[in-house]
């Protein structure tokens, strides 16, 4: 027995009790007289004291302790003169009649506090010391708390918990997949799942009805800022299910996390469609948390004589609100931003009430009186400013659903601590890759149509909607699924609309296909990012941040220093060479 | 809404009640006017019927239908006739009124039933039919409440599951690493991981102090009946904990798991030393399921002048109690077994009481008078038969261990339905490995020794022990762990006795022993093989029948087809190529 106590639990019932505890020299002052130390472990800290009068001898064992040696102590609970009402623990502190150190330590190359003086590359390094700070450890517990919230919720519900393989077929599609040679099989290679997609459906072919799992998932991508080649996924899928039946189920789960970890009450998720979001917020993933629609103003601003706009498909604008402060300086700048290469706008004109004056971009080919009709009819008040992007349609909204996020973020029209979450619904069953001349599938190649939109895969397959939804949180796709298909005609006709040949389709998926002959039931699912849960529930940056051991943007584990090379032997015992 | 009710659920409370039910066409009875289905689905099998007098229609189409079809039957609850109690909804039958067909099924290539006729390849080809099959459906649910009856007990504690890397760097010791070719850093592998055993260290370093994970693990060996490549283990790590700490709380798991999911009672679990279990049983994992210890008779057969026991360092014995039937036959049969490669004794004697007579295989050496008297002193009685092998300890203790299990199987020695569990404790810190002339880790590199014998590392290390547990049930070792070292001079010291040099030691553990210098707290765990448990608690033969989706003995996935070659363009894009 290590310990009587933890560091977090003493309380001042506990007065005069003779008490052991372990933990972390977080803290020492040493007062000559008396030297106070904050002794730390997971569940706490307690203030533990040596005095110089009383106990010479400790007091200079006590002296040459550092910061994050681990000791043992022995003492008596005392009620502190100089309480902390902050601290839990803050009422008491502890008189240490014996002292053991149980091991040394270096000092840390940053210090283990919330706001650290260490750059992320270090804390990376040292992730076992990066986890001792609080906000760390808070957010691991948290993690901890969310998955077996989630696994008890499920259950209830009868969902099944069932472990799929690792080591699995390769069927690259859209992502890489990361493989694994086999030595007994040579030549020969298993792949990491992206997602376990076809197991749970295989799952739901064999009667499992709800089937649920939360499990590591790879996908070998060019590394970009915030993605990790392995995250963690909830793996969801129900048989004999709608749509609605799935929302509904998941909607419930998503209020029943947040009420039970944040105490918030998440309202009812607004449903949107893909079109409807695209056109209201130029984007599938909307971010909620303010308003500033993006307003359709094609009919308004056409027909002036304005050849630029006359010969758009699309003029759209954004409304922003009673912004005095809006320089010419500011317009210009977010005008060259506009035009950067990855938001790729030919240019952006506004329309403002600026200390009751009207201006514009666009005086030289509107009339004032045409200007004010126009911000009129868009009830913009003074110091209100319209700023308006014109052109192809599709890409108008995608640089509008930049735009707006980028004021918001200039301007401060995020509220804080709020949740807004809601549903997309009826994405595009296809999307065309320009490079390779052929449709992929907008969710995966599993996804069923809309069934009012099934004749359209023979007539006109690019308008065709998918029955795919994305549960949105704050701007981020928290989860997403969709109705699979199990007819097997169906799903041949999809393989064929993706350009895969018979072949390609039974070397992939004959399996697939094969099961589907044996009374596949109707299906569905959907699956979540763990990982991308939590940074919205915290409300952090980086998925980095609630990793026990993530990698950073070069997929390299800075710790362990992985990966690395292996062995020659090794290597030839996998009959593989490097190239 | 595809149903009103599961297949499990209706009851006669439920009369009249109009219903919708969703499930497969499990068995079908046509008596000609009247058309009976057994309908299934996860829940459960319900009784429905086509009425070719009222609905001749219906009746028709329901003519139609084959084995495993998928289908959706609206109805009207009534009372059975012909109730059968075996079944909970055996009091109710579904009259149906709509009959639509939601996928067809081909016949499946064997039956869905609890003793099918598919042999073991055949069903893991079609493992989605094989789940179907009540005893699978049943393993898999028992498997999510075990896993999830653990998360629950764990968190109870104040154990955090926390999520460890996947892809990590190879540390090869015992057992081969699968490994991940990087496509970004080229030259550059991934290694699965074996077990997150240095992981789990470093959050105790972290100050986690309570660590557990459910997670898959990985090994690349050589395939034997009943491994898997992968697996699935119960990872627990503590702080500030002995061993006492360690088996108290994880025996208090088991029994709760027991109590459970089995509503059985444990009993205290016995602790036996490596040495004890060895010497009393022949084995590190002994089968506590039924009796017959191995008795030491060395002192008692030597000085006889049979020149062979004379020079034997050890004899030991087994007795088998009142078994007449034993034959000559069976001994001799016995005896060729004993003395097979696998077992590799030289022979094998006995003494036995056959119908009150005397008989031995040593008769020539012994007198009648002493072999009486040996067969006293061990309270033989008439038809107990007394097996004997003798020769080097350590390998006469093995075969004996052997035998034991042997004898226990011929004659049936092993209570059906108990579950007798131990733990063995006090393993020998090494073993000698011939082939290369040097100590291995009998546990692994981070356990620690027993306090009292650190000082024989430097004098005598071969005798050393480990503080290294296993808990063992009926025979088979569920789970294994030790208290770890958290010194890095003593990690150190191992790793030299390991043969590793200064300079292995660091390229392989250099970051493990660079976290040791930051306050390593002491620590130690454990970790169980969930699919073993699971076997044990079901009482089955194979892993594979806890196992969703199994792999064969060659580790191939017989449904995917996998491992697989995978294209040119991927290995290239690996930098690696097949030789």
């Amino acid at each position: 027995m290590f310990r009587s106590h933890n560091c977090g639990e003493l309380r001042i019932k506990d007065l005069d009790t003779q008490v052991t505890l372990c933990g972390w020299v977080h803290h020492i002052r040493d007062l000559g007289k008396l030297l106070f130390i904050d002794l730390r472990d997971r569940y706490g800290t307690t203030q533990i004291y040596f005095d110089s009068n009383n106990k010479p001898q400790l007091y200079q064992i006590a002296k040459n302790l550092g910061r994050e040696y681990v000791i043992q102590i022995e003492g008596i609970v005392r009620e502190r003169s100089n309480k902390n009402p902050k601290m839990p623990t803050g009422d008491i502190e502890i008189d240490v009649d014996r002292l053991t150190v149980l091991n040394k330590s270096k000092i840390p190359p940053f210090t283990i506090e919330d706001d650290t003086d260490g750059g992320e590359e270090l804390r990376m390094q040292y992730r076992y010391l990066d986890l001792r700070r609080n906000v760390m450890k808070e957010t691991m517990i948290f993690r901890h708390e969310l998955n077996l919230s989630i696994r008890n919720f499920l259950s209830e519900k009868s969902f099944l918990e069932i472990e799929t393989p690792f080591l699995i077929k390769s069927t690259p599609e859209g992502a890489r997949d990361f493989i694994v040679p086999s030595r007994l099989n040579p030549g020969n290679f298993y792949a990491l799942p992206q997602s376990p997609q076809l197991l749970k459906q295989l799952l739901m072919f064999a009667g499992m009805d709800r089937y649920f799992q939360i499990v590591r998932c790879f996908r070998d991508e060019d590394f970009r800022a915030d993605r990790q080649p392995e995250f963690t996924q909830l793996d969801c899928e129900m048989s004999f299910v709608e749509r609605e039946d799935i929302l509904d189920l998941f909607e419930d789960m998503m209020r029943y996390l947040f009420n039970k970890l944040l105490n918030i009450d998440l309202p009812t998720f607004p449903r949107l469609t893909y079109q409807k979001a695209m056109e209201t917020y130029g984007s599938d993933k909307p971010d909620l948390r303010f308003d500033m629609p993006i307003i359709d103003i094609t009919d308004k601003l056409k027909g002036h004589g304005f050849k630029f706009f006359d010969d758009s498909e699309y003029i759209g604008g954004l409304l922003l609100i009673n912004k005095p402060s809006v320089s010419r300086k500011y317009i210009d700048k977010l005008t060259e931003w506009v035009k950067s290469p990855q938001i790729g706008s030919t240019g952006m004109a506004y329309i403002r009430y600026l200390d009751g004056e009207l201006k514009a971009s666009i005086s030289r080919f509107f009339s004032n009186e045409d200007l004010q009709k126009i911000m009129n009819s868009l009830k913009a008040g003074n110091n209100d400013i319209l700023f308006i992007i014109s052109g192809n349609k599709e890409k108008s909204l995608n640089i509008l659903g930049n735009l707006r996020l980028k004021l918001a973020n200039d301007y401060q029209l995020i509220q804080k601590n709020t949740f807004k979450p809601l549903w997309v619904i009826e994405f595009p069953m296809f999307e065309w890759d320009d490079e390779n001349q052929r449709y992929t599938a907008s969710h995966h190649p599993f996804t069923s149509p809309l069934n009012e939109d099934i004749e359209l895969l023979d007539t006109n397959p690019a308008i065709a909607r998918s029955n795919a939804y994305d549960m949105v949180i704050n701007g981020v796709e928290v989860g997403g699924g969709s109705i699979r298909i199990h007819d097997k005609n169906l799903q041949k006709k999809i393989f064929k609309l993706l350009n895969l040949t018979n072949q390609e389709a039974e070397d992939k998926f004959g399996f697939f296909l094969k099961a589907l002959d044996f009374g596949a039931p109707p299906h569905g699912g959907i699956a979540f990012g763990i990982d991308r849960i939590l940074t919205v529930m915290l409300g952090l940056n980086s998925i980095r941040d609630v990793i026990a051991f993530p990698k950073n943007n070069m997929g390299r584990d800075l710790m362990m220093q992985a990966p690395a090379p292996i062995s020659e032997e090794q290597l030839k015992e996998l009959h593989i060479k490097i190239i």
